[in-house]
């Protein structure tokens, strides 16, 4: 195999495969991430008011129920929460009734949306990729109520779902949480994809894809109601792309099965990845659409093992020194003797 | 001043500049750029057997005169460059005489091309921003005639010629360097910004930015032959793009004056930003052209700051905390008081 200049499925973005600089997960010297202590942390239960009042609080009743409220009061605040929802102290955008488009030599828009930070667990430690069945199910359950509520707004034209995970993947705090910023826009690669995918109200280019790679040595795994995969052109080491089977476009449309399928792939693939690099820094996205339903809805998860710079900023074109089916290979073979020991035991 | 989404000034390209969490120069707490020791440096004078032999040498022979040389002789090579130029150990592009494009569902180009190392000086402290005018000149000079050595290949599309600075940005050993790499391929945002540019064979839509920009609050430096200003857009805090006045297309068309203005500009913007920052990692890179005549060359200085994260993977908008009419005040400031200093010496 020789160095590869690959394409994107469906956008015109290229990566340089440079398997000449090859590289094994024992070369990638992954720090071990820096925690911030528990004490003083916001996130942590008993903290409560080092953050905003809660807009969603998720409390466990019984051993099956789970109820959901607010901080209704600025004062006294809930701490029995297992999952908790408040706006970014620090945010990108803001809600606003007025939006004003500029635009003359230059162009620009108010920054209106909003910002919030998902505290996924209690539990300081408690990351996806160690995080029980139950507990992840029920962060992809936020993820589902807070899209909604944040597109009852009618500036909102696209919803980010994001979690970064560890330093250099841009997290400031160690405590585990998601974040969700809304926006005004929808990102113009969305609508390159959607162009392309070629919808005709049953099956897009995506479907043609997943059928495809279901057969190559880039497959990861497969289940009731999703897939995984390295993606041919893929820009990072170790990048994995989990689709829903059916043709749905956000968290929205899922059902709950789907919905907790996804949340359950999503967390076994990151336990793999973090036993093969040794719990390397990563981000993940849902990537999704408000209102375009000629989109399919997946996840991205790019662990953090090379750094973008002069050449990737001049060119838009990424180096990859790990091939995706060398990932995707590692990936299986984890995945095999996790399952293998859960199985057991 | 409230949160603003820019466009870039050509391309679909959008940035939150985000005010709200705006954030002055003493803020962003950049480490000490760790250094690695010059003993066993393999760019370090004297150590030329740890690299290939060199494609390109420049030798001072008297106070003014410099003549190029190359390694003749792998066994026996020159130490007394001040400029080298080696091919890449670990290279993403090699040379090749057939080239593949593979078109199916996915499509690849085989990997040709080329990749250089410029060691920039035998001085292993000797970076862009302390350099003496005589020796950063003969960096730019290095750039054009690697240029030109490089687009005598059919198969070269593109030359990307870059410097990362800081473990940060990207660079593996410290010791200065740029490097170079030649694609079989010209990336996508150049055909969108020269389709864009409207050149008439004498003007561009550059030529007004520049007009535009010289006015406004983003200025930062006019010279006879360049000019620099902090971008509408800016995607990083201290972005910045300093243009060639005359209308050329790359660093082959322009004149030695024109040539020693941009490498002296850049020395100084960099030397400002240091000052400023704190001696931050940055990257910076030519953004030029092969053959495309209608194109505007100009470097980018990005200083890294910040940390491209789940959100800018999902959305392609960057979120930027400091206005660049902010942070062009900040630079054109330190810039009069360094040029001061140098008057009064």
């Amino acid at each position: 195999m020789r160095n590869e200049i690959r394409k994107d499925y469906l956008l015109d973005k290229w990566v340089i495969i440079a398997v000449e600089r090859a590289k094994r997960p024992t070369d990638f010297k992954t720090e071990v991430q820096e925690i911030n202590k528990a004490v003083n942390c916001p996130f942590c239960a008993g903290n409560e008011n080092m953050t905003p009042p809660a807009r969603m609080l998720y409390i466990p009743v019984d051993d099956k129920k789970i109820i959901i409220d607010r901080d209704r009061n600025s004062e006294k605040r809930r701490s029995d929460w297992i999952i908790r929802v408040v706006p970014n102290l620090f945010p990108a955008l803001q809600p606003s009734e007025k939006a004003e488009v500029f635009s003359n030599y230059v162009s620009k828009i108010s920054g209106i949306g909003d910002h919030e930070v998902i505290i996924e667990s209690p539990d300081h430690h408690e990351q996806i990729q160690v995080m029980s069945d139950d507990q992840v199910k029920l962060v992809f359950r936020a993820y589902r109520d807070r899209f909604r509520a944040l597109t009852s707004y009618d500036f909102v034209k696209f919803v980010s779902i994001f979690r970064n995970y560890g330093k250099k993947a841009g997290a400031s705090l160690s405590h585990p949480h998601s974040q969700i910023i809304a926006t005004p826009i929808v990102p113009v690669s969305f609508f390159q994809e959607i162009k392309r995918l070629n919808f005709d109200g049953k099956r897009c280019k995506y479907d043609e894809i997943i059928e495809h790679e279901r057969k190559s040595e880039r497959f990861i795994l497969e289940r009731e109601n999703v897939i995984a995969f390295s993606p041919f052109a893929s820009t990072t080491p170790f990048e994995v792309w989990i689709f829903v089977k059916r043709h749905v476009h956000n968290i929205l449309e899922l059902s709950d099965e789907e919905r907790d399928d996804l949340a359950i792939a999503t967390r076994d693939i990151l336990s793999a990845i973090s036993k093969i690099l040794n719990d390397p820094p990563y981000n993940y996205a849902i990537w999704q659409t408000v209102n375009e339903k000629e989109y399919h809805m997946h996840i991205r998860i790019f662990p953090r093992l090379t750094i973008y710079a002069g050449f990737e900023y001049n060119t838009n074109i990424a180096i990859n020194p790990v091939p995706p089916e060398h990932a995707a290979k590692y990936i299986r073979e984890t995945l095999y003797e996790i399952c293998k020991i859960t199985n057991d035991n």
